[in-house]
Formats: C-alpha cells, structure tokens, sequence
C-alpha cells in the first residue's frame, strides 16, 4: 500500500467539520467519500453550469462509464508518465475449487490476489480518455474539427491522503478539443479565461497559473519542466482548507500526443493537435464550502444565482 | 478472459442500430459502452423520477462513488455468491526500474500485470452495498428504522456481453430499507407495486415475478433454489428486443444478511433486517427505445410525460 499523505491541520480540521455536518460520510479509507444530498445537490448544480457554458459555445455532449478498455489505456502512454496513479481491474476466471478457497481467505481477512487476474478494463485515469477513441472511430476529422462535452465522469488516482480535496475516486468535468493546431492553441487560451470568471463569479477568489502534472520518477522531473517551459498547462488555483490554494480546473495542450496515439487526422490529412480541460467537481464544491460556508442556503446572493439560476 | 456470451438475432440488430443511431459509442469491450446526449437526457429524466418517488415516499438521499472499501467487500460475503461478477482494483508500487519496465511492456502488448498489486478498494457490486456500513457507522437504528435513496450508481458485473442490455459498467437505482422485519418486508412488497406501476405508466408491457440471483457454482443452484423458494427475490421483465423478457428492476429480501455481517441493530437492540429495491438504468431506457422507437422525441405522450413533467 502507498503511503497515505498527511492532511494539514487545517484540512484536517475542514473534513472534521464536514463529516460531523454530514456533508462527507467516511468509508474507511482515505480520499473515497459519500456524499449527503445537500453536497451532492450543489455539485449538481455545478455540473448543470458547466455542461450549459459549454453547450452554448458549440459543445457536443458524450457520455462515458468510469472504466476504459485496457487496449485504450496501453495506448494512451499514461503508464510512462504516470504509473504510480493508475488502477486496473481484476477479477476471478477459476472454478469452483479456488472460488471457495478465495472466499475462505477473504472471509479470514487472509490474502486472495493468487485468484484474481487482469482483465481488459481499467479505471478512467482522466474524463478526456475515452474520447479519442470514440472520435477516432468516426475517421477524419470534419471541416473545424470537434468540441466534446464529457460530462462529470468518476475518475481514479491511487494517492490515498486525508486531504479531503485529494480522493482516489472523484468527478472530473472535461471538455475537449480536437482539430487544427492554431484553432485548438485558441480554445485552450480562450477556456482558461471562461473557466477563471465563471470560478470567480461563484465568489472564489481563483488564480490563473502555470503548472505541471505529477510525472512519476526522475524522468518525470525532466517532463514537468519542459511542460512548464512551453506553458502547456494552465491552472487555476485558489484556496479551500487554510491559505494554500488548490487546483479547482486544469487547461492541458497535449500537441499530437493523443491524435498521434489514436490515429486522429485533419479532413485534408494534415496533422490534428488537442487540449483538454478539467473541472474538479468536489474541489470546486470544497472551496465554496470553504469560502461561504457549510449551508449553502446563506451562500452570497451572486454564488446561489450563477448556481440555482435555471 | 471469460467467455463472451452472444446476442439473440434480435438483440445483436438492435445493438447495430443503437450504434447506427449513435445512441450508444462501442469501446470495443463488450458490455462497456458510451452513450449520445439523447440517451443520457432519458436516463437523467428517469433518474429523477425514481429519486421523487423515492423523497416523496420518506427516503433520505445519500451518493457513493464506483468503489468499495475491499474490507467492507470481504465482510458482505459477496465472494461466497458471486466470485464470477466481482472486480478488485490493482495498482503499481514499484520504483523506477519496473515503472520502465511495465510501460515497456504495455507498450507492445505484453503481459505487465507481475508489476500491479491488490490495493484496498474494489468495484461497487451493487449499489446498496455501500449504504450498510454507512449506515452502520451511525450506531443503533433510529425508531422507525432507516430508508436510504443511493440514486444511480455505477455498479461492476463481470460478464462481457453483446446483448446491449447486459453491461460490465452500468447504472443501478438503488432503494434501501434497514429496520424491524415486518416493516421491511411490507416496504418490499410495496414497492414491488410501485415500481410495476411506475414502469407501467412509462408504456413498458412490465410483469411481477418469482426470481433468483446468478450464485456461482453447485451451491450456488441451491441457494437459488431456496431464494425462489422463500420469495426473496422478485424482478420486473419486459421485453427490450424480441420477446424475451429482460430484468429491469429487482426488490430483494436479504433477512439479516447485511445487518448481520455490519452489525446493524434495531434501536431497543433486537435483529434488523434490509431489502433493496434496484433499477437499472440503461435496461430501462432500451426497454423504453424497444417499446417507442429510437426518437424519444416522439414517444407517446403518457411517456413523454411522465419523464418530462417536471
């Protein structure tokens, strides 16, 4: 088991509060939560805005389960860069003899991974995954290429912490972009912008910044500062538990990265960039918990409107 | 990898024509499908019709994410029933020598699962499971007992498929009632009805009947035996392509089985027992695009109504 990442005193002291208000109900290990009905009713209301700005500036809504093919995965490159967040599916293929002895050893709390094999799923590592492939399959890119909408699919990360805005299993909301590398540098720049006001009219006090992913490894080290130095992925930060801020939503450039990966192509041939971005549901409802407090019926009058308009 | 099992004539065309129609975005893993926002606005529409009727009959509403603490997975007895459906999840903990290597090996399509260890989560097996321990971790039952709405949770089933209405990774609905062994037993009975009536009301041709679960093995014949002999289990059929019936809602007694196993008792201390009520989402839309035609748009009005009408 990784080792489980210490929480601050003052996000320890924050899911404290929330797990005695009900909003968070524990399962026992770290980073995977319940949610009550009155967190998960502004989450929805949050999801509800998002896909909304997004429909309204040409957005093409797909919806996907939270496991991928293993194929897709393996594909992908995303156990090069980041092995140590990924999580694979197993399951038993035996007979009747093993599957009472596996049960026997679960049952003891004895060990019963001898029993389970790989299967041909994973577990999303990111919202924007199962997209390419399903554009892929669709061939050439059309004239303008595509904008997709995925909703706010569950994702994993193996980084257990008590940091109750760290889970392993949580809703990313991703939009993603396909087609001509100058149209899709212009998107990305145009998001960053729209994902920062659409943050700050909810009363959070977000900060637009460079970034770089959590690359595993030495050789990761070398990745995240050539990411920095070509400023191909933008956060937006701000605070939830204590002054140090957190990222709320992340705006990724992956070049032809995935359309390379995926065999994804401009209608004329030529070569098709993507960029990505990512809102984290529970991050955002954390710090509006944060900012305004945990009812969010006293929520600021501007907050509930962006939130409870339609 | 287990056997794939086939789709009738009739369920494999109407696979083809959901995928034809763009409803449904094959993985290329049976049973793992992603869905059009056609799809989806039915299944979200349906959602909150099975959450109201739920709220308005005096149900609190709890979410839970896709995963389960492995520990609470050993303790529901799951694997004694149902090894063949369940999934675990496996993650990496090596260092930077059998990172390379493991990538390496994705990479070309070898085997890499030596590299990937047990952790302590598994798939949801059903969406309930979650709320006994949750539940549990209350204390002793409030008079009156307990009655939980979990909404649409992704559950796990490991039986690749290519009859669409049979998924690895679907929706279930799920409704719990924990307390004193009459009161759940009438609730079952009740919603038994209300759910005929309700799937009725959407235009299903939905019947009531005597079912049993898919245990595994020899003992697992007897078990459904007793199961059907008791009338623990019930199910609405109705067909979804051809004439065949399909399951698209259960309501199981389960005894003491979980408040035994999560040591759930009644507020004066005497045994409590549970049953749920699940309906499965995707099951329930191709039953409704079998019965009205792929265009929800021009369903029939009593349909239409019932869906939209708030």
């Amino acid at each position: 088991m990784p080792e489980v990442r210490e929480a601050s005193a003052e996000q320890a002291r924050f899911l404290a509060e929330l797990i005695d208000h009900g909003l968070i109900l524990p399962s026992g290990v770290p980073g995977v939560y319940g949610h009550s009905a009155e967190f998960e009713d502004v989450r929805l209301r949050l999801e509800a805005l998002l896909t909304r700005a997004a429909v309204e500036n040409g957005a093409e809504r797909l919806r996907f389960p939270p496991l991928l093919p293993r194929r897709h995965f393996e594909q992908s490159g995303y156990l090069s860069s980041f092995p140590h967040l990924a999580g694979t599916v197993y399951a038993f293929e035996g007979g009747e003899h093993d599957a009472e002895a596996q049960a026997e050893r679960a049952s003891r709390r004895e060990d019963w991974d001898e029993f389970q094999q790989m299967t041909d799923l994973t577990l999303l590592p990111a919202a924007c995954y199962p997209v390419y492939p399903a554009i892929a399959a669709r061939g050439a890119l059309p004239a303008g290429g595509v904008f997709v909408e995925a909703g706010g699919s569950w994702v994993f990360r193996h980084e257990p912490s008590h940091d109750p805005a760290r889970r392993q299993m949580f809703r990313q909301h991703e939009l993603v972009r396909i087609g001509d590398p100058e149209v899709v540098a212009g998107w990305h720049d145009e998001w960053a912008q729209r994902g920062l006001e659409l943050l700050r009219r909810l009363g959070l006090e977000a900060e637009l910044d460079n970034a770089s992913d959590p690359f595993f490894g030495r050789r990761g080290r070398m990745l995240a500062t050539s990411q920095r130095d070509q400023a191909l992925k933008l956060e937006i930060l701000a605070p939830i538990a204590g002054s140090e801020p957190t990222a709320l939503a992340s705006f990724n450039q992956h070049r032809d990265h995935f359309t390379a990966a995926y065999g994804i192509a401009l209608a004329g041939g030529g070569v098709a960039h993507s960029a990505c971005v990512g809102f984290g549901h529970e991050r955002i409802v954390l710090a509006l918990l944060g900012a305004h407090g945990l009812d969010p019926s006293r929520w600021p009058a501007l907050a509930r409107e962006a939130l409870w308009r339609s």
